[in-house]
């Protein structure tokens, strides 16, 4: 272990890191972008990908109970307990080949390095191809953690994906899961056997790039609250003889709302406190729209993220405050759906600090900083699993068919994934 | 003719005004609404409806080249020049059961009345019940007046159906018209035959009901100029990654060009310039959106109205200046399509006197009035034929499936026609 240079090591795998992106994209492309829905034929695909790389560096492969793909490398100490290192393979609708599938060619390939030298690391490895992180197609996201953990409710089970109209239910029997072991809310994972989980994810902003540093470490995740639909009902009318006095236009007054959230959005910033806002979705409904018609209803979406609860709480208040003073305003009224909520996770400090540390070791320039976006790792972190992210820089910002990351930046990451595995004793 | 009691005529055929909506209902219902679509199964079905009406009564029946329907009955006079009569049989998709249709019934009732009288009118009258009206099924309105007239452009015709994504020439050979006499832009019916055109139709708005009065005399029709795309490019960002500062938020300048246009036009109104302007349709792509992303683009449409057509002119502009700061301030594009333009259209001042006097002879209160909405009348007023309409007030407005009109008051409008064709001499 001694003799291992690491640096030449991890940079030997890069064609194979740049193979395996390869094939996930040729499996997952559509159109400018790649789509890997949820619990779907294409995040199955991209399974078989990495399955595929796995078994030809003798790692075994297998899928859990939740129909995660699990590569396993045995360690020297207790089988029963192991580290989880992973991300998702799920993706938006015409997104990028990083989101999520970065982490998992880094896990696969840190558990191909030690194998390729023959090294035994002292805690059992496990890399988790995690199913259906994106809240593109249930609302929900994180479910292939979820469901590891008993955590998917009724309500979550009944969420129907965005392009099939077919429940999450539905979807996970044909992908084989344990459904009756999911409904019953039973624990897939033991929370103590997984003694820590490692997700290394690209970025998914510009701040990296920015500051011109190529591997963040993640001190906490922003929690988040998502309506996923907000409906404004005003008054359908005739577009060329309802005045305005008398017209309720829930196309003006939906927009009035998003207009003064962004304007209280900001204001928030320049108090200093780190939210963001966001209404991904609107839309007039194309069965009643028409050009010359005054919308009777619109509705829109909304997400609020912050890395504290009680902000976060608070612009959600404020945002339904706004909400009534356009009603009142503009004689609409808006209905919000139940929110969906996930508090904010600080990231396990002890992990935090070894990553800085081998970063230093290795004289990678790193960044301590927070994750605007969600990530499994904050579900496990609520579970009490010591959880630590490592982020790549990326160009060009995620979710979007133009995300790229440089394969230098993943190498380093890799390189700092395998020290860390190295390093962890019981 | 003197010995004529046109109230109690009138009054007479109420049940059978009652019956024809009712049927015209039953063939076009669609939910809570109506739903006759331009140049498709429901307005030919209404067509059939009116038909068998007419047959009933001794009219003679036919079908011009343009795929309207024509119910006439002889006057006295050379059978060559005629008075026509009549309104639209479309709908708006899940609209009401009167826009359009009440003018046909209220001519149909009319030659009815006078055929059951044994009443030979001065002049011929023509009941011209017109094809695609709305702007809803093909983004250009007035189609069948249009087709009469040779106004329609290679264009026009390649417009495609909002439904069936099909062009108007496929949707004019379905129902039979000389799609080559339309093409080549053949008039099919000679400026000069026809002396006047005469709808009745309800009132779209509320000013008739808030005043009171039955009917209204329309002294001029509203131009309107209609952009049916609006697309406002960002750039597409994961929604917790990316900063305020950093985004191009496609939905957010979109919602402040909309806010912006509503602040304007509160102005103009204060100071006394009547338009109206209308978002009716918005939304971002289905195929990309998502709750976590920051859309990249959205699409609006926009219509504004106005008596003059210096005013409807000056505030487009101005709505291309407002989207050009919007464009500015906010790091996003807006790219307006080419507009469809539809002038201002005086009504004949002779014909408006003339209703107004019937109404007075009648006892019956009427409003002089603007439309604000768009009507066949304009078109043919625009290629210089004689024009005028009457207004029935209705209750809950129009283009929504709440649409009303008391038939009583539709008796009115009926008596004030009949008493117009009588008096209508060479």
């Amino acid at each position: 272990m001694e003799a291992l240079d690491l640096a030449r090591e991890t940079a030997a795998l890069l064609p194979a890191a740049e193979q395996a992106f390869d094939e996930l994209r040729r499996v997952s492309i559509d159109g400018e972008g790649i789509t890997r829905e949820a619990f779907g034929a294409r995040e199955t695909a991209a399974q078989e990908v990495i399955a595929r790389f796995a078994r030809v560096e003798g790692l075994r492969v297998e899928r859990d109970r939740a129909a995660n793909l699990v590569v396993s490398l045995p360690g020297r100490e207790d089988e029963g307990r192991f580290i989880g290192v992973g991300s998702h393979l799920d993706s938006v609708p015409c997104g990028g080949n990083y989101d999520g599938a970065a982490g998992i060619v880094a896990g696969l390939l840190a558990l191909a390095l030690l194998a390729r030298n023959g090294i035994t690391p002292p805690r059992t490895v496990r890399l988790l191809a995690l199913r259906g992180e994106e809240s593109a197609w249930f609302g929900k996201s994180w479910i292939g953690s979820h469901a590891l953990l008993g955590l998917l409710s009724e309500t979550d089970l009944a969420q129907r994906r965005a392009d099939t109209g077919r429940t999450l239910l539905e979807h996970l029997r044909d992908v084989d899961a344990d459904i009756d072991a999911i409904a019953a809310r039973e624990a897939l994972l033991r929370r103590d056997a997984m003694v820590a989980f490692l997700e290394v994810h690209i970025e998914q902003g510009p701040v990296l790039e920015a500051r011109n540093v190529p591997l963040g470490i993640v001190t906490s995740i922003y929690g988040n609250l998502r309506h996923r639909r907000i409906r404004c009902t005003g008054e359908p009318a005739h577009a060329g003889a309802t005045p305005r006095s008398l017209r309720h236009d829930a196309v003006v007054a939906m927009s009035d709302f998003i207009v003064r959230l962004d304007a209280r959005w900001s204001e928030w910033l320049a108090a200093g406190r780190q939210i963001t806002v966001t209404h991904g979705i609107v839309g007039t409904d194309p069965r009643e729209h028409a050009i010359s018609r005054v919308a009777g209803a619109v509705d829109s979406t909304l997400e609020i993220r912050a890395e504290n609860e009680e902000q976060l709480l608070a612009f959600h208040e404020l945002a339904r405050a706004e909400a009534a003073a356009v009603a009142e305003q503009r004689g609409v009224t808006f209905a919000f759906d139940e929110p969906i909520v996930n508090l904010p996770a600080a990231m396990d400090p002890a992990w935090v600090n070894r990553l800085e540390r081998i970063c230093g070791d290795e004289r990678i320039a790193s960044l301590r900083m927070p994750s605007g976006a969600g990530h499994d790792a904050a579900v496990f972190a609520h579970a009490g699993i010591p959880a630590a992210m490592l982020f790549i820089r990326n160009q060009y910002g995620s979710h979007n068919p133009r995300e790229a990351m440089r394969v230098a930046d993943f190498g380093l990451a890799l390189r700092v994934l395998v020290r860390a595995l190295l390093g962890a004793g019981a």
